[in-house]
């Protein structure tokens, strides 16, 4: 099993500006590479490229914002990430990412496009953040290595995690979902790899669809996912919560919120999905 | 006074994928021009680009989705804005956005890029939406004509809108913040150009920073913003409502819903604003 950061290994390529790396089936989630894992990817090429900025006083190392725009489908296989840096400030330090592939006749196709800025979150006060869900512990949650195995064929991606739901937003497995559009739970990297500001980008993007619960069980791609990254997240489990209000006119949003093992208020996004089933109260066969 | 129109007014450039037009000092906010004109001003751009592709059978006139980043503050003037289309899909088009100025020394400056993305709001349907929230009518309200002479001096952009404030969250501008990080009020076009969905992308970013009602009277600058369009909004006031729970590390958010005179809810935001100033209880004098 390919771990995360088998996975987020770049090469540099002949310029600066582009980096080489391979997505494996591992990763993916329905017919596509999970698109935090691409997220993440680009992320640490961009990362990567303002490292090579003379001006190393800026010690920009952490994600702290990206809004990236999907495509098309990343497939399992090889991919380059060309990143532009457009700014660098005191405070912040902003890039473009595209990430590319080969289609079948050899023209590179855009995956993904993302404009982000990195700064530094080491010292970081909180004046106020959103409070926690309450949550049974995760020995009390629904492990996702317990779901139906035709289930997790579509799912290779969550057995690269440790995700256990809890109980109370989980009837949308067994056909009951709550249509309140909540989804919680406890998340870690299942290779015991402790989360950085960048895996957060991906762990904003890693649960089941919100729309799950609202009883809509078709594909609902992402089109676009703006992410804030707020603080250094402390070892060990992450509290994720999703909800979504607003349904109609074939797009959703789905919002998402990460509190770390000490409390804190991590992570935060909002992404624009696409829907074309209606409503249903039970989920597809796998 | 420039109408709204007047200022997104845009000429074509000698490329198709440029256009020019310029910032009057009636649309500033402190020491810049309003950067929610700035976003409509180039989506303006961007749906007239698409609108040249010759796959006219999308009909993708209305902006859907925008992720803008401001690198440096627009000055009044003339600029340049060009654009990029990525990709023309069924649903969407997509593509990116650059606003240029020139620099006392006529280099080319960037203020802002964005990528966005077009379809077709006409016939939207909602499965599920926020409630807005209960305000008095706008005659009940406070309007932001009776704010001090020193205030407005520093708000120009207020003069170009008809702002009517809840009194429940107008405190902070009479020193008494209710450190909710609630701001909620009444909104229309000076002019009585009613809205539209281009429109609704700087409306979305017209209110006094919802920072004000936490006691932060600094200026806070946003890094990024994201605005999801959901509907043509009906004719007549905007109910805005601008909230904030995550502050601290010199950055908080700022989020922006809208719902229409027909009580839809047409538009969402959310922002990345820098500060500085600490909390306190009283606005610095204008």
């Amino acid at each position: 099993m390919t771990s995360y950061d088998d996975v987020t290994r770049l090469e540099p390529g002949a310029r600066e500006r582009e980096r080489h790396g391979a997505f494996d089936e591992g990763w993916m989630i329905g017919n596509a590479v999970n698109g935090g894992l691409v997220m993440a990817t680009g992320l640490t090429a961009l990362g990567q490229h303002l490292a090579l900025d003379p001006d190393e006083t800026t010690h920009h190392v952490d994600p702290v914002v990206l809004s990236a725009y999907f495509m098309t489908a990343s497939a399992p296989g090889p991919f380059t990430v060309t990143t532009e840096v457009m700014r660098t400030g005191r405070k912040l330090s902003t890039g473009q990412i595209s990430v590319l592939q080969q289609s079948d006749d050899g023209e590179p196709v855009e995956r993904m496009r993302a404009i982000g800025s990195f700064g530094n979150l080491e010292h970081v006060d909180t004046v106020s953040q959103s409070s926690p869900p309450d949550l049974p512990p995760p020995e009390c949650c629904v492990s996702a290595a317990e779901a139906p195995p035709s289930f997790l064929t579509n799912m290779r991606f969550l057995e690269r995690l440790d995700l256990r739901l809890d109980p109370a937003t989980a009837g949308w497995a067994v056909g009951k979902p709550s249509k309140q559009g909540v989804i919680r739970g406890w998340l870690r990297l299942a290779d015991g790899r402790d989360p950085d500001t960048t895996m957060l980008m991906m762990a904003l993007d890693a649960l089941p669809p919100v729309a799950f619960d609202l009883g809509m069980f078709g594909w609902t791609p992402t089109l676009e996912f703006t992410g804030h990254i707020r603080r250094r997240p402390a070892p060990g489990w992450l509290l994720v919560s999703l909800a979504s209000e607003n349904v109609g006119g074939g797009l959703m949003e789905e919002d998402a919120k990460i509190w770390d093992s000490a409390g804190h208020l991590v992570a935060q996004s909002r992404q624009l999905c696409s829907y074309r089933m209606p409503p249903t109260s039970r989920p597809e066969p796998g």
